[in-house]
């Protein structure tokens, strides 16, 4: 027997449209390629995602066609998110600090018809464009009269020409609430990036996990800063969060540097913001030497990579700013778990609750996960035990992007399809998950696993260093031994035996890194994280000192 | 093209074996009828809800057959909320309110085959069991020991005997996720109750938007008390919103008076409580004569009829509790709005934002409303303009039980369906709708409206009054005068003269009472609310003073 309940698609375009008629002067604030502040309201951004959507059927894209941006975040990639998915197509987010080659296969491998583009990457465009023959329209993301001249690219269009002259009414269509609405790809830390499909209801059901009160907790009294970037990952979910809570969203455009967010930051009274550790401790490096306060912001969502402890405890002594640690991945739209204490841990020291916080967190209601060994056994929830991750729930993906014949889920006895993350973690008895590792970095020495998370964390907690990534050097004995490779603070010195002194108490002895290389800087991807791949690939000829 | 997300249905077996898995020393707390404090975790919860399942699957119980539940607020209960509807079966609550006639009627009409009641409501059954052929099995929600002796019922069996042999494991159905999962009838304020039929799909996603920050705001470090009952709209949602957060609940049991509320709140930390305004006033009754403070209650939901203004100010100053007005109907799962500020309100002051409080708030994300005209015409949202209020969502029905014929909703000019809600409302700029009436209420005078619930809340927040019910009665001129049926609180004195001049200011000249009428005690129906069919039935003969 059905229930008798009303059948309403969970569909992107309701988002918008529950956001105009409820919160229509809620304001949306951006800093533009042009260093302007632009703002607007909820109303005005419905009305233009109507008409992007209706330039979408003026251009003739088809249902299910794939609309690319490349992009910063503001307020017309936002009416992009709302008028391509709302309006039945499929936007692809490109990330615009990949290769221009990985940026022509992405195109082509997602069979983009239009490509949508802040006038910052026209030079990413002019180098792609005619590699790129399926792409019918390029448009540059800016008013009419700032149309790049004599860029060669072809039938180049201005994206006020394309939707100024159409109609903000829109009849948006009844789809099925599976029907695809957005695609990604990964980071492409490990490996070639791979595409998520994401849907409609996937989309909608993420909005209402991000926004609980255990998760982001966002409302109407909230301005939400979204540093993370809406190229990847939906800016893990903000725009959408943001739409059905009525919060105010405050986008940096281009400006992603630490003197330009707090400024943003104060001036427009933003009360959270989100973005991976890099981007903090670029903003930390500015606020910190010139002794400046936070005077309306009161927590901030960190992830995508490791937030090392130090920077959890300088956002809470120092700035008075909770730290939310949050982990997740492109597969996971993005938001698997974060890290909010529950009652009975209210009562801990200020030292136990920080340790619990430092942890990747607790499942969004609508994910679960497990661990398990290499014969898939499930591994006990105690903290300690390490095992590979693995998640499922209804906005984690079943397939990749033109893998069709591969099913990358696992599944266990039920006939239940688990992903595996690739990542490894422990997970202790009240649910909060600690990654150690990507299973690709896990150093195996002796028999034991040592997590390359923990010991690059301790060095960041030096004062003289800026970043650390530890890798397992092969060793005749023990099979594995960790290095650590360290980049140093503007300024800053610290000796080999210091810092390897540091590590004294911290770890067992065991544990403790055989060697510390200095390097200029840490080769990062296009989402700020660390690529271990080009560490390795730089260490080639290394010889431990132990081996 | 469809997103390549995995398909997971939003089931109610999800609830329970998240909060098992995530939370599983989460407490549950019961005042038990016999007297006794009840505690166990949700590990204990969820293993005697699959013990329900067991058992219904040993009793043969078909998938989308009717279990009913006649039971106060409690573990039991709790565990039917998941054993039932988790294996595919309904549970149908009835209000135990309800005169033993009602009931039999309500339990042929559902059709139900099990009934599970507290002891305290074994003379119910005893009345009904033999009206009541289709039933075939009564269990007494009691330990085996305390099964209540020569009832008469047939084969009277107790809730431990019936489940206590199952085993503590089940494989919970993978249902599609429009499947039936529970029913309740309306409160039968109007006329006859008739039946909603909710669905797993409706239920969690009503719980996800129920625990959002702008609503309820639920989460693991609270602990909720619903005294608004598990017989009536599922206590508006908190068992499940509790199980998807891991919020610690406290059950009232059978001790519904303000000392017992009182005392509970207090020794078991009670952050967050919801129930209708009548109770309330019973806790106030307590709290205020004995100078009580709450040391941890932070917030309460207080809807199901218009809160007084006088209520929320009392909570506000005296208490320091803040009042979150919640406005619903069973036949919306049942939460439509609730009062929470915008940002750009925080810099009111405290009584303009009260006077933003009273209302009955703002949508829900999902749910979406409109006021219209007697001709369909959608009115303006200027907070003045009275409208029939209609309302849309995947948590409100499209038909009633066993009305399949009859579609209630009302198309608009998209063919969209809305569910009309008989309440007569106006809607502000920022979306505070506020009700102004029921329209079988509205008092139509001279042409214009004048809403009852205005003119009771002036009378209710004089100190002598108790209760206070506005009825308009019919004048040769015009048309209908509104006149106040008044009861008193205990010792207190007024009189007409005094109330009449009460009114002075408060409203204009032509909205204020013709006459005020003292009553002994306003009759209330089987959800506290004011029964105003039975309040205009006892004014027969009554003739206006002005007419
Ligand atoms: N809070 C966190 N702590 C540690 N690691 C994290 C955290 N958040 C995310 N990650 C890492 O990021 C991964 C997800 O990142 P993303 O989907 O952006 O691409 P990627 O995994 O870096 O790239 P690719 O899959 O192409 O190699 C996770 O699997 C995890 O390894
Ligand atoms: N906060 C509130 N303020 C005013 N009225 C409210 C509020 N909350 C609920 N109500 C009233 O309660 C109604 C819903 O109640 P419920 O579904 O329990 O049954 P009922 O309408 O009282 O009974 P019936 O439909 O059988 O006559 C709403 O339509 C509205 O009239
Ligand atoms: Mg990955
Ligand atoms: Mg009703």
């Amino acid at each position: 027997m059905l229930g008798l309940m009303q059948h309403q698609p969970l569909l992107i375009s309701a988002m918008i449209e529950h956001a105009a008629r409820h919160h229509h002067d809620g304001e949306i604030v951006s800093r533009r390629v042009e260093g302007d502040i632009h703002r607007y309201t909820y109303t005005e951004l419905a009305a233009r995602s109507r008409q992007v959507a209706n330039a979408l059927d003026a251009s003739s894209v088809a249902q299910g066609d794939r609309v690319a941006s490349l992009a910063w975040n503001g307020y017309r990639h936002m009416e992009l998110y709302f008028g391509v998915s709302g309006s039945g197509r499929v936007l692809h987010t490109i990330n615009p600090r990949l290769h221009p080659e990985q940026v022509a296969w992405i195109i082509n491998h997602a069979e983009d018809v239009i490509v949508c583009f802040d006038t910052t990457f026209t030079p990413i465009i002019q180098a792609v464009h005619s590699k790129c023959p399926g792409v019918k329209q390029w448009v540059a993301l800016c008013d009419a009269d700032k149309l790049p001249a004599d860029t060669g690219i072809p039938q180049l269009l201005s994206y006020e020409a394309w939707i100024g002259g159409q109609a903000t009414t829109y009849k948006w269509p009844d789809l099925d609430e599976n029907t695809a609405s957005s695609m990604c790809y990964t980071s492409g830390t490990t490996g070639n990036p791979k595409a998520a499909l994401y849907s409609h209801r996937s989309t909608t059901l993420h909005a209402y996990g991000a926004a609980l009160p255990d998760v982001m907790c966002l409302s109407a009294t909230d301005a939400v800063l979204p540093v993370v970037p809406m190229f990847h990952v939906n800016a893990w979910g903000l725009p959408y969060a943001a739409a059905i809570t009525g919060a105010k969203v405050v986008f940096p455009g281009p400006a992603m540097d630490g003197k330009s967010i707090y400024e943003l930051v104060e001036a427009e009274g933003v009360t959270m913001a989100a973005g991976v550790p890099t981007i903090w401790q670029m903003l930390l490096g500015h606020i910190l030497p010139n002794n400046l306060k936070f005077s309306t912001l009161n927590r901030t969502v960190i992830g995508g990579s490791a937030c090392p402890p130090a920077m959890i405890k300088t956002f809470e002594d120092v700035l008075n700013v909770k730290v939310l640690h949050a982990w997740g991945m492109t597969e996971m739209s993005p938001l698997g778990t974060l890290g909010k204490l529950k009652n009975k841990q209210l009562q801990l020291s200020e030292a136990e609750q920080q340790k619990i916080l430092e942890k990747q967190g607790r499942t969004v209601y609508g994910v679960d996960m497990k661990i398990v060994n290499e014969n898939g056994e499930d591994q006990p929830w105690d903290g300690k035990t390490y095992g590979d991750l693995l998640v499922r729930g209804p906005w984690i993906i079943s397939k990749y992007y033109k893998q069709e014949g591969n099913d990358p889920l696992v599944y266990d006895a039920q006939g239940r399809g688990w992903f595996p993350t690739g990542d490894v973690a422990t997970i202790d008895a009240d649910g909060f998950m600690q990654i150690t590792d990507r299973s690709k970095d896990v150093i195996k020495s002796g028999g034991e696993w040592i997590s390359s998370i923990d010991i690059e964390n301790i060095a960041m907690a030096h004062p003289a260093v800026a970043m650390a990534a530890s890798i397992g050097m092969p060793h005749p004995k023990w099979d594995e031994r960790p290095i650590v490779v360290v980049s140093l603070k503007p300024g800053q010195q610290v000796t080999k035996e210091e810092l390897l002194q540091f590590y004294d108490g911290k770890l067992a002895k065991w544990q403790i890194p055989d060697d510390v290389v200095f390097v200029e800087a840490i080769p990062l991807g296009a989402t700020g994280k660390m690529l271990k791949t080009k560490v390795r690939e730089s260490l080639q000829g290394y010889q431990l000192p132990t081996a």
